[in-house]
């Protein structure tokens, strides 16, 4: 039933303002479980020199890239072993835990631990997850992995999930679970 | 900098309005990276018989409970072994996927399946996240595994996540992953 | 689509909240053939205290009855021959048309007139129109007249429309037209 | 006293916009009889992209022709025995019912039953009054019929009132009223 | 023409409310020179519970003593040699200016130097001004001193002119302006 | 905390909507003592034909120039000499009041009045104080007096006060207060 209606600074570009309207519906959505057709969500955009706070002019910057894409932006880097341009999405104190509580703060350190685990590996996507926070924003996505043994046999099918800390831009963190060990284990 | 106005049919109570203020600033922070002090959100109530859409009053129905309590009672509910409480709160279609692509309906199925691989295990949480969404809500939790083998020796720190779909107040699905495979790799 | 947002100083009792809702709705509707379900229309309170134009405070005066009511008491009161009710609903200039260009000031004029026409008389109402407006309102009625002929014999079904301009809570003027000569003339 | 303001997708034309605006401002005045100067009636227009409800953008449709307009098109169409013109504006199960009961379905059964009662016939229209409605608007119109009697004797200044049911952009029904038989009474 | 809106957490008592709706008001009507009939200023209260500002609630102060009356306090215990009172009004470094260019920091180097200029000396207050600041307010005061020369003679009619700058519910600052120089050179 | 909104017909100059803000701001800050950074404005401009009041169109008038520009072109086309500048900005009625209550109506009379008392003067401003109204505004400055005795010895830093009323952008009057009398008799 509710009307959200946001005052905003002119200039943002159209897909931001999407981003904000659909997460102030899905916002609303979840937590009165309101009728989709009820929920009214409108932007209403003023000048710059028509909005001061504290009797100053703000001069809004521009928004980061969306959480989600940064994800894929980096899986993607990672994916083609484009390692530099990887690299530039990662916070300075960007760490990783992978299966077996495996940390390591350099993609170098994650390369040398992968190795011996597979020849290559690829990933299907199911879908993604972003979690808006006024910290940090974080971001899922899961789906299966695909590639070769060691042996040189091949493998598909394998569950994995994805965590990723967002913030200013930059990676903080990334999460990895998966099944590679089960099922490991369940063909030994 | 933006301003977010909701208005709102009033009988809300105040923990729902707590969270829709929450969700519309986190989407504000994670969509503009707006200064966190530049984001004023506020809920203006209106009386019942004073909103009307297409010229019929609205009656807000309750809404459920937040995503993440759904999920933490369930799993209250799981580790307490009250499988009638935790059954309650699961949609008629509920199904699951745990390490290795195992897939169950029921309860008993996973309990079933679980009780090979350890005498008992508890759950330590250190972090949920809630996924807004116009169809359904998501919940993450992860943290770590505690318990004991089949041979009796005791395991703790294991990392797991946990992937909840809720709908209608109801748990939709879960979708597990852990490390305990490759634990039990790494010390067999 | 469209959202109507009043601020209204409160106090105002619900009836009158119920007719402004449907009026800004019916308006909506009408001129925009938006769909019923996305005219949303909200009636925002304020204190009494809370309100300046011109930088004085307002006292609103309680409002006349809804023009429909007023036209609905006079007829009545016309039924039921109480002429002092009646009368005590019409400005001081009220003036009638009937059929045949009959024109009156007084409703002792009216029933002389209608004396001869017809022994009694009694509506049968199918609706009620009201036109809102900057200076007065109008109401409409139409529906069937049935009565006794001078001769003694019964008419009924003969169809008749009253129009009534409203204004500060008296009736200016009525209009009336109907078929009671087309019946004549159709059995004569 | 009150302040109306309508959240609008941008792009009506300045004809529709004044309809809302004199619409709100006369449901104001007659509701609560407040003082014309004390009644704001805003719009406030956004874009397309910064409108959603149920997460989903809306085309506002093009409205429709006003009521009044609808009406005056059609009668003067039929003025001028432009039937095809008439016809074009109503809908398929237009009805109409004119004094003494007669009803008709088309354009020609009312031609027909008009004919004997004079050679030609005019109007002139005193005022057209608009009733909004949530499922139909209603246009009354009155004035005077001048024409020439089958006789050939002029005839001018009687009375009549037409109201028509609009609704989608077409006239759903026509009732008349009018004092021909009064009149042809009185001379007779 | 314009309406002013305003959003504030309930609470603030009327006085507070009414000195906002009169400042909004002669701001407008100052800047726009808009009749004062189309200036309407409105405050929306809401619940301390349905305001968020970085998604913090926020805890409004309550807010300190009109500037006017703060120094219309100051004035009263001056008069009245309430210095204890006067002093609990004035900021740490409060400095004051009177004609000649004399500079004071503590009342008891104000009434030392007056000493010799009357016996006494008493003020009527023809207006108080108040001028609104983001970082102080300042408060005019003029009218006419009356009182008795040191050798016994009234004066009366004498102008004056004090400035006050107040911040934090404390006077920063005095500056005086009067014309017992002028007088005294005229008569001697 | 508060948010305010002005719902403004679109047109004015940015210099207008500037002071309008300017003036919100500071009277938020001055009557609640609200942090600044909680202090948030914002103009929504309407165009001219989207807004009514009484159902009808409104055509703001070029607002005047801002009550302090005002006083600083007097005090300026003064310092010139420009008496003609000068007396353009004066309403019909305009009247002074110089110290030792020296009372003119004309700028001859002050200027005769003057003559006597130094050979020239010039002005230094310190601040200028504009008190917004809904019938008049105040503007005050105040700084010092340089200049020429009589006797060709110079003066400087004595210290003034001037006092404007301000009204249909034009000086209602003036009250001047100064230094000049007790700086004479301290040399004297």
């Amino acid at each position: 039933m509710p009307v959200i209606r946001v005052t905003l600074i002119e200039g943002y570009d159209e897909a931001v303002r999407d981003r904000l309207l659909e997460g102030y519906s899905a916002v609303t959505r979840t937590v009165l479980e309101a009728l989709p057709e009820g929920i009214t969500t409108v932007i209403e955009e003023v000048k710059q020199s028509n909005y001061r706070r504290g009797n100053q002019r703000k001069s809004p910057k521009a928004p980061p890239p969306a959480p989600e894409q940064l994800v894929r932006d980096y899986l993607g880097a990672m994916e083609k072993r484009d390692l530099a341009a990887a690299r530039a999405l990662l916070a300075p104190d960007f760490s990783m835990v992978f299966p077996g509580n495996a940390k390591f703060t350099t993609l170098e350190e994650l390369i040398a631990w992968a190795k011996p685990r597979y020849r290559w590996v690829g990933k299907h996507y199911d879908r993604y997850d972003t979690v808006p926070g006024m910290t940090e924003a974080v971001v899922y996505c899961f789906g299966t992995l695909h590639g070769v043994w060691p042996d040189g046999s091949a493998f598909s099918g394998i569950r994995f999930i994805d965590r990723f800390t967002v913030k200013g831009g930059l990676l903080q963190d990334q999460m990895v679970w998966n099944d590679l060990d089960a099922v490991i284990r369940a063909v030994s």
